[in-house]
Protein backbone atom coordinates (compact mmCIF):
# COMPACT_ATOMS: atom_id res chain seq x y z
CA UNK A 1 0.00 0.00 0.00
CA UNK A 2 1.26 3.26 -1.15
CA UNK A 3 0.55 5.27 1.94
CA UNK A 4 0.61 9.23 1.23
CA UNK A 5 -0.34 12.96 2.67
CA UNK A 6 -0.09 15.67 0.19
CA UNK A 7 0.53 19.56 1.48
CA UNK A 8 0.39 23.14 -0.14
CA UNK A 9 3.51 24.71 0.57
CA UNK A 10 5.79 27.63 -0.85
CA UNK A 11 7.95 25.42 -2.88
CA UNK A 12 11.40 26.97 -2.45
CA UNK A 13 10.76 26.98 1.35
CA UNK A 14 9.70 23.63 1.44
CA UNK A 15 12.72 22.75 -0.76
CA UNK A 16 15.19 24.36 1.83
CA UNK A 17 12.91 22.79 5.07
CA UNK A 18 13.47 19.24 3.43
CA UNK A 19 17.18 19.48 2.27
CA UNK A 20 18.04 20.61 6.12
CA UNK A 21 16.63 17.51 7.31
CA UNK A 22 19.26 15.55 5.18
CA UNK A 23 17.19 14.03 2.82
CA UNK A 24 18.64 12.95 -0.41
CA UNK A 25 17.59 14.28 -3.71
CA UNK A 26 16.90 11.00 -5.88
CA UNK A 27 15.74 12.81 -9.22
CA UNK A 28 14.09 15.63 -11.01
CA UNK A 29 11.02 15.22 -13.34
CA UNK A 30 9.06 17.30 -15.54
CA UNK A 31 5.53 14.85 -15.81
CA UNK A 32 2.84 14.75 -18.24
CA UNK A 33 -0.14 12.68 -16.38
CA UNK A 34 -2.80 12.06 -18.19
CA UNK A 35 -5.86 10.53 -16.72
CA UNK A 36 -8.70 8.28 -17.94
CA UNK A 37 -11.87 8.35 -17.46
CA UNK A 38 -12.32 5.65 -14.72
CA UNK A 39 -14.50 6.66 -11.74
CA UNK A 40 -13.16 6.99 -8.42
CA UNK A 41 -11.84 5.15 -5.95
CA UNK A 42 -10.15 3.41 -9.23
CA UNK A 43 -7.18 5.62 -11.29
CA UNK A 44 -6.13 5.00 -14.30
CA UNK A 45 -3.03 6.78 -15.13
CA UNK A 46 -0.56 7.04 -18.11
CA UNK A 47 2.75 9.07 -17.21
CA UNK A 48 5.81 10.31 -19.13
CA UNK A 49 8.93 11.68 -17.61
CA UNK A 50 9.44 13.93 -20.46
CA UNK A 51 13.22 15.13 -18.86
CA UNK A 52 14.52 11.25 -18.66
CA UNK A 53 12.52 9.77 -22.04
CA UNK A 54 10.38 7.18 -19.71
CA UNK A 55 6.76 6.67 -19.20
CA UNK A 56 4.27 4.56 -16.69
CA UNK A 57 1.14 2.49 -16.75
CA UNK A 58 -0.21 2.93 -13.30
CA UNK A 59 -3.60 1.95 -11.88
CA UNK A 60 -4.59 2.91 -8.60
CA UNK A 61 -7.70 2.81 -5.95
CA UNK A 62 -8.11 4.71 -3.48
CA UNK A 63 -8.52 3.07 0.02
CA UNK A 64 -10.19 5.91 1.67
CA UNK A 65 -11.87 8.28 -0.91
CA UNK A 66 -12.39 11.49 0.26
CA UNK A 67 -8.96 11.75 2.36
CA UNK A 68 -7.13 10.47 -0.48
CA UNK A 69 -4.14 9.16 1.43
CA UNK A 70 -4.29 5.08 0.75
CA UNK A 71 -3.83 4.11 -2.55
CA UNK A 72 -3.57 0.22 -3.56
CA UNK A 73 -1.16 0.85 -6.79
CA UNK A 74 0.31 -1.39 -9.39
CA UNK A 75 2.31 0.41 -11.87
CA UNK A 76 4.38 -0.80 -14.88
CA UNK A 77 7.22 1.04 -17.02
CA UNK A 78 6.21 0.91 -20.34
CA UNK A 79 8.38 1.53 -23.74
CA UNK A 80 6.10 3.88 -25.57
CA UNK A 81 3.68 7.11 -24.10
CA UNK A 82 2.00 7.26 -27.00
CA UNK A 83 0.99 4.03 -27.82
CA UNK A 84 0.17 3.31 -24.46
CA UNK A 85 -2.34 6.06 -24.12
CA UNK A 86 -3.43 4.83 -28.07
CA UNK A 87 -4.42 1.25 -26.72
CA UNK A 88 -6.64 2.67 -23.93
CA UNK A 89 -8.18 4.30 -26.20
CA UNK A 90 -9.04 1.94 -28.16
CA UNK A 91 -10.55 -0.23 -25.45
CA UNK A 92 -12.92 2.36 -24.60
CA UNK A 93 -11.04 5.17 -21.56
CA UNK A 94 -11.49 8.71 -22.67
CA UNK A 95 -8.55 11.12 -22.05
CA UNK A 96 -10.38 13.32 -18.86
CA UNK A 97 -7.41 15.10 -17.01
CA UNK A 98 -3.82 16.43 -18.37
CA UNK A 99 -1.45 17.01 -15.21
CA UNK A 100 1.52 18.69 -15.61
CA UNK A 101 4.46 19.41 -13.16
CA UNK A 102 7.88 19.79 -12.40
CA UNK A 103 8.69 17.29 -9.48
CA UNK A 104 11.75 17.06 -7.05
CA UNK A 105 11.95 13.92 -5.46
CA UNK A 106 13.58 12.97 -2.25
CA UNK A 107 14.10 10.12 0.09
CA UNK A 108 14.92 10.18 3.88
CA UNK A 109 14.90 6.24 5.03
CA UNK A 110 11.80 5.14 4.05
CA UNK A 111 9.97 8.03 3.74
CA UNK A 112 9.56 9.41 -0.07
CA UNK A 113 9.23 13.22 -0.73
CA UNK A 114 7.54 14.48 -3.87
CA UNK A 115 7.99 18.39 -3.95
CA UNK A 116 6.08 19.60 -7.34
CA UNK A 117 5.32 22.54 -8.86
CA UNK A 118 1.95 21.71 -10.82
CA UNK A 119 0.92 23.53 -13.44
CA UNK A 120 -2.33 25.98 -13.20
CA UNK A 121 -2.14 25.10 -9.26
CA UNK A 122 1.10 25.82 -7.39
CA UNK A 123 3.44 23.75 -5.23
CA UNK A 124 2.63 20.43 -3.20
CA UNK A 125 4.71 18.12 -1.35
CA UNK A 126 3.67 14.81 -1.08
CA UNK A 127 5.06 12.91 2.08
CA UNK A 128 5.06 9.36 1.16
CA UNK A 129 5.93 5.47 2.61
CA UNK A 130 5.07 2.45 1.31
CA UNK A 131 3.54 0.06 4.07
CA UNK A 132 0.96 -2.03 4.95
CA UNK A 133 0.89 -0.65 8.11
CA UNK A 134 -1.00 2.19 7.44
CA UNK A 135 -0.69 3.50 11.23
CA UNK A 136 2.62 2.84 11.42
CA UNK A 137 3.26 5.13 8.13
CA UNK A 138 1.09 7.84 9.09
CA UNK A 139 3.19 8.32 12.26
CA UNK A 140 6.24 8.19 9.81
CA UNK A 141 4.59 11.00 7.66
CA UNK A 142 3.11 13.24 10.49
CA UNK A 143 6.47 12.59 12.54
CA UNK A 144 8.76 14.36 9.36
CA UNK A 145 5.53 16.68 8.39
CA UNK A 146 6.00 18.88 11.58
CA UNK A 147 9.71 18.90 11.71
CA UNK A 148 9.19 20.36 8.26
CA UNK A 149 6.52 23.23 9.96
CA UNK A 150 3.69 21.61 8.40
CA UNK A 151 0.57 20.90 10.14
CA UNK A 152 -3.49 19.76 9.40
CA UNK A 153 -4.30 22.93 8.11
CA UNK A 154 -1.63 22.62 5.38
CA UNK A 155 -3.41 19.35 4.15
CA UNK A 156 -4.80 19.37 1.06
CA UNK A 157 -7.12 15.72 0.45
CA UNK A 158 -8.02 16.32 -3.24
CA UNK A 159 -6.10 14.75 -5.91
CA UNK A 160 -4.77 16.53 -8.29
CA UNK A 161 -7.25 15.68 -11.16
CA UNK A 162 -9.58 16.77 -8.54
CA UNK A 163 -8.55 20.43 -8.05
CA UNK A 164 -7.64 20.72 -11.93
CA UNK A 165 -11.13 19.89 -12.79
CA UNK A 166 -12.64 22.55 -10.02
CA UNK A 167 -10.26 24.90 -11.46
CA UNK A 168 -11.77 24.21 -15.05
CA UNK A 169 -15.06 25.20 -13.76
CA UNK A 170 -14.24 27.74 -12.09
CA UNK A 171 -12.64 29.50 -15.26
CA UNK B 1 -1.19 -2.31 -40.89
CA UNK B 2 0.50 -6.17 -40.16
CA UNK B 3 -0.25 -8.61 -42.85
CA UNK B 4 0.32 -12.17 -42.20
CA UNK B 5 -0.77 -15.38 -43.46
CA UNK B 6 -0.47 -18.41 -41.15
CA UNK B 7 -0.09 -21.65 -42.97
CA UNK B 8 -0.35 -24.95 -41.07
CA UNK B 9 3.47 -26.87 -41.34
CA UNK B 10 5.65 -29.73 -40.18
CA UNK B 11 8.25 -27.76 -38.13
CA UNK B 12 11.33 -29.16 -39.34
CA UNK B 13 10.97 -29.12 -42.78
CA UNK B 14 9.23 -25.87 -43.14
CA UNK B 15 12.36 -24.98 -40.71
CA UNK B 16 14.87 -26.15 -43.52
CA UNK B 17 13.15 -24.40 -46.41
CA UNK B 18 13.09 -21.01 -44.79
CA UNK B 19 16.97 -21.41 -43.81
CA UNK B 20 16.90 -22.75 -47.55
CA UNK B 21 15.77 -19.47 -48.74
CA UNK B 22 18.62 -17.28 -47.15
CA UNK B 23 16.47 -16.06 -43.77
CA UNK B 24 18.15 -15.59 -41.08
CA UNK B 25 17.38 -16.89 -37.93
CA UNK B 26 16.67 -13.19 -35.89
CA UNK B 27 15.71 -15.33 -32.57
CA UNK B 28 13.99 -17.89 -30.68
CA UNK B 29 11.23 -16.95 -28.24
CA UNK B 30 9.50 -19.00 -25.78
CA UNK B 31 5.96 -17.15 -25.78
CA UNK B 32 3.15 -17.12 -23.12
CA UNK B 33 0.12 -15.32 -24.10
CA UNK B 34 -2.22 -14.12 -22.18
CA UNK B 35 -5.17 -13.16 -24.23
CA UNK B 36 -8.48 -11.39 -22.22
CA UNK B 37 -12.28 -11.60 -23.06
CA UNK B 38 -12.79 -8.53 -25.78
CA UNK B 39 -14.78 -9.34 -28.63
CA UNK B 40 -13.07 -9.85 -31.86
CA UNK B 41 -12.32 -8.21 -34.26
CA UNK B 42 -10.38 -6.48 -31.61
CA UNK B 43 -7.96 -8.79 -29.19
CA UNK B 44 -6.07 -7.47 -26.47
CA UNK B 45 -2.76 -9.66 -25.40
CA UNK B 46 -0.31 -9.51 -22.51
CA UNK B 47 2.84 -11.82 -23.84
CA UNK B 48 5.93 -13.33 -21.61
CA UNK B 49 8.78 -14.16 -23.54
CA UNK B 50 10.10 -16.06 -21.08
CA UNK B 51 13.74 -17.48 -22.36
CA UNK B 52 14.28 -13.58 -22.76
CA UNK B 53 12.27 -12.11 -20.08
CA UNK B 54 10.87 -9.59 -21.88
CA UNK B 55 7.04 -8.71 -21.71
CA UNK B 56 4.87 -7.02 -24.41
CA UNK B 57 0.97 -5.52 -23.71
CA UNK B 58 -0.73 -5.46 -27.20
CA UNK B 59 -3.98 -4.38 -29.13
CA UNK B 60 -5.14 -5.34 -32.25
CA UNK B 61 -7.99 -4.91 -34.52
CA UNK B 62 -8.24 -7.36 -37.08
CA UNK B 63 -9.31 -5.16 -40.41
CA UNK B 64 -10.79 -8.55 -42.52
CA UNK B 65 -12.18 -10.82 -39.63
CA UNK B 66 -13.08 -14.32 -40.53
CA UNK B 67 -9.97 -14.21 -42.94
CA UNK B 68 -7.69 -12.88 -40.45
CA UNK B 69 -4.90 -11.30 -42.48
CA UNK B 70 -4.82 -7.86 -41.90
CA UNK B 71 -4.23 -6.46 -38.80
CA UNK B 72 -3.89 -2.87 -36.66
CA UNK B 73 -1.47 -3.01 -34.27
CA UNK B 74 -0.48 -1.26 -30.93
CA UNK B 75 2.33 -2.74 -28.97
CA UNK B 76 4.65 -1.56 -26.05
CA UNK B 77 6.60 -3.63 -24.23
CA UNK B 78 6.02 -3.54 -20.08
CA UNK B 79 8.42 -4.29 -17.59
CA UNK B 80 6.32 -6.88 -15.69
CA UNK B 81 4.23 -9.29 -17.45
CA UNK B 82 1.85 -9.96 -14.45
CA UNK B 83 1.57 -6.64 -13.16
CA UNK B 84 -0.01 -5.69 -16.41
CA UNK B 85 -2.02 -8.70 -16.33
CA UNK B 86 -3.51 -7.34 -12.75
CA UNK B 87 -3.86 -3.58 -14.26
CA UNK B 88 -5.77 -5.57 -17.42
CA UNK B 89 -7.91 -7.42 -14.58
CA UNK B 90 -8.67 -4.47 -12.42
CA UNK B 91 -10.17 -2.48 -15.63
CA UNK B 92 -12.56 -5.34 -15.69
CA UNK B 93 -10.75 -7.61 -18.19
CA UNK B 94 -10.90 -11.44 -18.09
CA UNK B 95 -8.60 -13.97 -18.67
CA UNK B 96 -9.72 -15.40 -21.30
CA UNK B 97 -6.96 -17.91 -23.84
CA UNK B 98 -3.55 -18.82 -23.13
CA UNK B 99 -1.23 -19.50 -25.83
CA UNK B 100 2.03 -21.46 -25.08
CA UNK B 101 4.57 -21.34 -28.23
CA UNK B 102 8.20 -21.92 -28.97
CA UNK B 103 8.98 -19.51 -31.99
CA UNK B 104 11.87 -19.34 -34.28
CA UNK B 105 12.06 -16.27 -35.90
CA UNK B 106 13.37 -15.72 -39.23
CA UNK B 107 13.91 -12.58 -41.44
CA UNK B 108 14.49 -12.36 -45.01
CA UNK B 109 14.22 -8.82 -46.55
CA UNK B 110 11.13 -6.92 -45.64
CA UNK B 111 9.35 -10.25 -44.66
CA UNK B 112 9.50 -12.02 -41.24
CA UNK B 113 8.97 -16.05 -40.79
CA UNK B 114 7.46 -16.71 -37.51
CA UNK B 115 7.88 -20.91 -37.28
CA UNK B 116 5.97 -21.90 -34.08
CA UNK B 117 5.53 -24.95 -32.13
CA UNK B 118 1.52 -24.18 -30.70
CA UNK B 119 1.44 -26.04 -27.29
CA UNK B 120 -1.71 -28.37 -28.19
CA UNK B 121 -2.35 -27.58 -31.46
CA UNK B 122 1.30 -28.10 -33.47
CA UNK B 123 3.43 -26.16 -36.04
CA UNK B 124 2.33 -23.22 -37.67
CA UNK B 125 4.07 -20.82 -39.88
CA UNK B 126 3.08 -16.97 -39.78
CA UNK B 127 4.50 -15.45 -43.00
CA UNK B 128 4.01 -11.72 -41.97
CA UNK B 129 4.73 -8.21 -43.77
CA UNK B 130 4.46 -4.84 -42.33
CA UNK B 131 2.83 -2.38 -45.26
CA UNK B 132 0.27 -0.27 -45.52
CA UNK B 133 -0.38 -1.80 -49.25
CA UNK B 134 -1.70 -4.77 -48.52
CA UNK B 135 -2.23 -5.98 -52.07
CA UNK B 136 1.81 -5.53 -52.32
CA UNK B 137 2.24 -7.53 -49.25
CA UNK B 138 0.03 -10.03 -49.98
CA UNK B 139 2.08 -10.52 -53.13
CA UNK B 140 5.29 -10.88 -51.56
CA UNK B 141 3.63 -13.28 -48.77
CA UNK B 142 2.84 -15.68 -51.29
CA UNK B 143 5.48 -15.37 -53.79
CA UNK B 144 7.86 -16.78 -50.44
CA UNK B 145 5.29 -18.95 -49.41
CA UNK B 146 4.93 -20.75 -53.08
CA UNK B 147 8.87 -21.09 -52.65
CA UNK B 148 7.94 -22.67 -49.40
CA UNK B 149 5.85 -25.10 -51.08
CA UNK B 150 2.56 -23.86 -49.30
CA UNK B 151 -0.93 -23.32 -51.16
CA UNK B 152 -4.40 -22.13 -50.07
CA UNK B 153 -5.06 -25.29 -49.22
CA UNK B 154 -2.15 -25.28 -45.78
CA UNK B 155 -3.82 -22.16 -45.13
CA UNK B 156 -5.50 -21.62 -41.35
CA UNK B 157 -7.45 -18.93 -41.07
CA UNK B 158 -8.17 -18.75 -37.48
CA UNK B 159 -6.68 -17.29 -34.66
CA UNK B 160 -4.29 -19.41 -32.10
CA UNK B 161 -7.00 -18.56 -29.32
CA UNK B 162 -10.30 -19.85 -32.04
CA UNK B 163 -8.35 -23.21 -32.51
CA UNK B 164 -7.37 -23.79 -28.00
CA UNK B 165 -10.99 -22.71 -27.87
CA UNK B 166 -12.16 -25.10 -30.43
CA UNK B 167 -10.18 -27.89 -29.09
CA UNK B 168 -11.17 -27.40 -24.94
CA UNK B 169 -15.05 -27.66 -26.39
CA UNK B 170 -14.10 -31.25 -28.31
CA UNK B 171 -11.93 -32.49 -25.49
Amino acid sequence: MEIEVKFRVAFEQAREAIESLGAELAGEELQEDVYFSISLPELLRVRKVENIGRAFLTYKRIADPGRNEEFDEIEVEVSDFERTVEILRRLGFQEDIVVRKRRLVYRLGEVTFELSDVEGLGAFLDIEVISDDVDEAKRKIWKVARRLGLGEEDVEPRLYQELIREGQYRS
